[in-house]
Parts: C-alpha cells; structure tokens; sequence
C-alpha cells in the first residue's frame, strides 16, 4: 500500500485543517497525500487545483486498497465513525483534535484499532510547540526550582471563529478546541494524578457552546495549575506564567518573548526599601532588592525525539511507541468532560481522573 | 475633649503603621496626636523623640479625659481587647485592618461601639487606591462596556515581612494582610451578592500562615472575580485585568501604567489574519485585524467624596455616614474566614455571604 517507498493518505475533510496537513505531509516526505474527500464538492475542487485526487464518496476511499492511511480532519462529531470504518477497512487513521466528543467515543475508536490491529494516532500537535517545550525543559531540569504553580493561558479577542465551531452538534467551544491542546500539554510534562479540579465556563457572546473556560487543576505531586482559553481578551495575559521554589518565568506570546527571574543566593540579604502603592506604603510588595534577584533568559526547549510525522512512521514500522499514546488521550477526553460537569455545577471535583 | 479645634488621638502599637498614621494625621489638619502607647519601651522613646508623649500603661490612656480618639496599629490579635476598652472608656476609635481575627471578635466589637454610643470606624485605607479608583470609574462609567470579570492580583517576591506576621497567634499571613484589602475593594465596588467562592491558599515558604492565596468569587449579577496574593512571585502579572463585554483594561502597577483596548464599532469587519503559533497555525488567537480594536487611556479615578479622615471627622460631627461601613467590614471578615475553610477543605463555598 506504499507508493515509491512513501505512505499513502487520504485527507478525509479538506477544508483549513486539512489542506495545512496536505503542506506538512509534503514537508515531511515519508508520506504522500493520494487524494482526498469531502461532502462539500467545493473543497474536492480546490483538492483537484491543488494537484490531489478528490474521492467521490467515502466508501470509495475505504475500498481503494492503494490507501494506507485515512487522516481525519472534519468536524469533531463525525471523526468517530470516519475513524471506526476507516480502521475496519484496515486503514491506519491520523485524527484531528478533539478526537471524540465524549471517552464513551473514544474508547470505540480504540477498541476499533485494537481490532482491527492498526495504528490509530491523534494529532496533539502542540506538544511540538516551542513555547511548551520550553516549559517543559524548566519543569524537568529544575531552572527556577522545583516548579509548583502553572498557569498556561490563551488569549484572543476574535470570538469563536468559523461556522460548526459556534455549534454544540458539532463539538464547537473552546474547551473542545483550545482546551484540548492545554490539558494534554499538561498531562504530558506533569507525571502526576489530578487530584481535585473546578471550573467556569464563559458564555459572554451568546453562543450555545463555551467562548472559553478556566479550569483549576490540583496534582497530587503538589503542584497546582490554572488552565485558561478566552476569546474575548483584547489585551492578553502572558502564554505561560510559572512559578518555581527559586524564581518565576513567563513566556508572553508564540513570539517566544519571555524571561526568568531567580533568588541571587550570592547576594547578601538587602531588606526591601518600601513603596508608596495607592494610599498606604507597602514593603512586602516592594520591589525586591536590586542585588536579590538575577534576570535571565528562557532555556532551550527540550527537543522531542521526532516529529508528528516521523513518529507516525517509525510506529507504522513497529520501531517506536506513539509520543501522543491513546491512553494520554482518553485522559484528557475524561478531564473535559469533567470541566463541563464542574461547570455546570459549581462543585469542586474529585475522584476522576484516569491517571494510571 | 478637642484641642485647639482638633480631636485628639493615641496612637495604640507605635510601630511602622502607627508612625505612618501620625503622619497622615498631621497632613489631615483636623486631628491631632497627643501621645502614643506601645508595650515595646524602646517605641515609647522613639514616640519622644517624634514629639509625643509616650504614655506608661494603656489604664493611662483610658483614664486621661483628654484622649477623644484611640488608633489602633498593633498586631491583629489584640486589635479586639483594645478596641472594647476603648470604646467602654466613652473613647472612639480608629481601628488598622484586619479589624479582627474573626467575625465573632468583630461583633464584639461592634456591640461595645453600640452600647457606648461611640464610632468605631476601621481604616480600609486602600478605598482610595487610585488604580482601584480607576476600575470603580470604569465598573460604573461603562467605559469597557458591561464588566463581567475582575482579576485583582497584589504579587511581591519578598516573602512574608516583618516578625509577627509569620505567625498565626498574631493573624499573620497574607490573606489577612493584603486578602483583607482586595476583598474590601471588590465588595465596596460591586453591590451584589457572592454566591460562590473557591480558594487556594499558598504555604511554599514553609510558614505556618498563608504566604499568599487565590480566590475566586462568583457574584449574583454574573461577575466574577479572581482576588489573589503571592509573595513569591518573582515576576508579577498586572495589578488590575478586567474584561467587559466591550473591551478589556489592564493595570500594570501602582505607577498607574495600564490602558483600556475596545472594540471598534466604527470599522468594517475583517477577518484576523491566522498566524503561526508553536507547531500549528491560529486564527481564533491571532491579534484582531489593525481596524478592529482601539487602544485608549484610563479614565480619570472615582473620586471620593472625602479623605479618611475627614471623613471620621465629619462621622463624629454627625454630618455624613461612614465611608468604611462597619457592616462591610463584617462582610469581609466572613469572606476571609469562608475563604480559609475553602482552601482546607477544598470544597466549592456556597451560601456564606453577609450581603444585605
């Protein structure tokens, strides 16, 4: 099912998403984009202009044995079944994200790939962020001690954008969207069961799904973690703002703009010199002391072994375990579904995570 | 009992509070300080040396006709007893923040104020903050549209200050230090009642009180608040973020640094243009289109309509109300001790709030 030694893919939903996976594949060369489908005949147009085959029905896709790989890029509410006959036709499937809208989904996804022995991936691909990586690399090598706070935030003032995206039917919201990328690059670095977890979620633009959420996340291990998406933000809180035992950092935008902020132990302890803040004088908010403290600059993130692609490939070829494993991605599954309950509620919650 | 026109003060705990109040007491011009009471001997030189009489005992000051006020700046457990002997010599009294430990000892308090017919006003100084002043200009003025979130943040990277306030016996800790100030502000702005609330409290430095917390409160009227405090933040986010349903205003710092950024109705729609960020590309988070926000300035403060202590003054001649009402205080007592309870429980709060 290989041609010239390459993958085959259909894309399966070409709009936006999809035709950036048409230019990554491309980049990739491991892999080679045969064609693609989507119910709109539109998009199979701009499949034909831009040099790939457009499949006329789904089932045609399935029955093409010359398909190795069925890459899922449609609205959330359908990857399920797109996924489910995809592996019982003995396709491999690379699936958009959220990649289900429930675990009760999900957990028929992979019980399909089990089946089916075939290779079912999700395309978490912001655990190849720079931004995060770099994080990361704070949290296991220590830079501002022992980290114990996380506050992963992002901010825009574009609403909600596209069209199924406004729509509950269709899986829309940010938790879905946005949430999704946060709590799995979350889960990814921090080894460590959640322990107990509340909410809110924004309705301010009249939507029926969520415009954006904040979620409070306590691990077991300590640390705590403050989960943001908004899309009503007109002036934006950093990207990453952490604390650690030794220092701050934060990391303002994708820019990769940040810094880090550590205790100078070489220094002899100088008290603070109060301020006047508002109406009274304040020494505990006092800049510290000029010696106290050493500016620094952010660490070089730390480096995945590959990328989305190539270790979709060296997984095909039986030579890698997944970077994104299912497992990691029912967990976060379960953990949205929790955010919705808490909101919902108001109540705190405990007792739920799928932390093996 | 007045001297030469002005009401006389003892100032009761000499320490770095008590000398700031004698000082704001000169500026004010209606009041004057004719002595000082501190258990530390070496304060009652230093009130000498400042020019007021350092009285032996505090029965002196009780039994000394002349004495119409009692301030008092000592440590937070004792603010009680002094205040109740005070208020049963015919004394009023000034009392610093936190008034009390608890909501019981503060109805003590209020009770003896009752009986003896005398005021018992507390110094929530930090009502007339002007980067406070500014969001209770926009919360009222509209000037962002319909604010419908309040994050107030005081972060300093010095620890817990000074020597009592590390210990619980003397309510030390963070909540009740600066917590008490943050909370008084967003209930003296927002006349509705909090129908929620969860909170973290912070023990990284190994001090038996909180050296920091968060709080977030949800109000009846759809607001909610994130009220926080840390002193180990070696990079501090904004004083003031507030979000309305038109626009967004940030508060950097007490130098009033900050800005509002709205909506601009004027301006054709156009679509942001997505943007590259991390490992993916963003249109929801890309910055809005040049056309379609404006940046301004902050509006001027709310001003009140006198200074605290023209205010007293004007409370003892019967010709105003309190600013800094009593049953307020009482509010935020309550909220501190459902905030503290929240954060050992780690239970969502709900059904607690004093609001009348």
């Amino acid at each position: 099912m290989q041609k010239d030694g390459k993958h085959t893919v259909v894309i399966v939903g070409y709009g936006g998403m999809g035709s950036y996976h048409a230019k990554l594949i491309k980049d990739n060369g491991k892999f080679e984009v045969i064609g693609t489908y989507d119910t709109d005949t539109a998009r199979g147009a701009v499949s034909e202009q831009d040099g790939y085959r457009a499949y006329g029905s789904y089932d045609e896709v399935l029955s093409d044995g010359a398909v190795e790989i069925v890459l899922i890029a449609t609205p959330n509410d359908v990857h399920k079944d797109i996924a489910v006959r995809a592996l019982a036709a003995g396709k491999h499937v690379i699936c958009e994200k959220p990649v289900t809208m429930s675990v009760d989904e999900f957990k028929e996804m992979m019980a399909a790939a089990q089946q089916a022995q075939r290779v079912l991936m999700v395309h978490q691909n912001r655990r190849w962020d720079d931004d995060f990586l770099i994080i990361k690399q704070m949290y296991e090598q220590g830079t501002i001690g022992d980290i114990f706070r996380i506050e992963s935030r992002v901010h825009g003032a574009n609403g909600i954008p596209g069209d199924w995206r406004h729509l509950e039917a269709h899986g829309g919201g940010m938790l879905l969207d946005w949430g999704v990328h946060l709590l799995d690059q979350l889960i990814f670095m921090i080894d460590s069961k959640i322990t107990s977890l509340s909410s809110r979620l924004s309705f301010i633009l009249g939507d029926e799904v969520d415009d954006g959420f904040e979620a409070v996340l306590q691990f077991e291990n300590g640390i705590s973690a403050l989960v943001e998406v908004g899309t009503t933000n007109f002036i934006t809180l950093p990207r990453w703002y952490v604390k650690g035992t030794e220092g701050t950092g934060v990391i303002e935008d994708w820019s990769m703009t940040g810094r880090i902020v550590t205790r100078n132990h070489g220094a002899e302890r100088v008290e603070p010199t109060p301020i006047q803040a508002g109406a009274g004088l304040t020494k505990t908010m006092a800049p510290p002391s000029e010696t106290a403290t050493i500016t620094g600059a952010l660490p070089e993130p730390y480096r995945q072994p590959s990328s989305f692609y190539d270790n979709f490939a060296a997984v095909l070829a039986g030579t890698a375990e997944p970077i994104v494993k299912n497992e990691e991605v029912l967990r976060v599954m379960n953990l949205i579904e929790v955010i919705f309950e808490a909101g919902r509620t108001g109540e705190t919650m405990k007792d739920f995570d799928l932390y093996a």
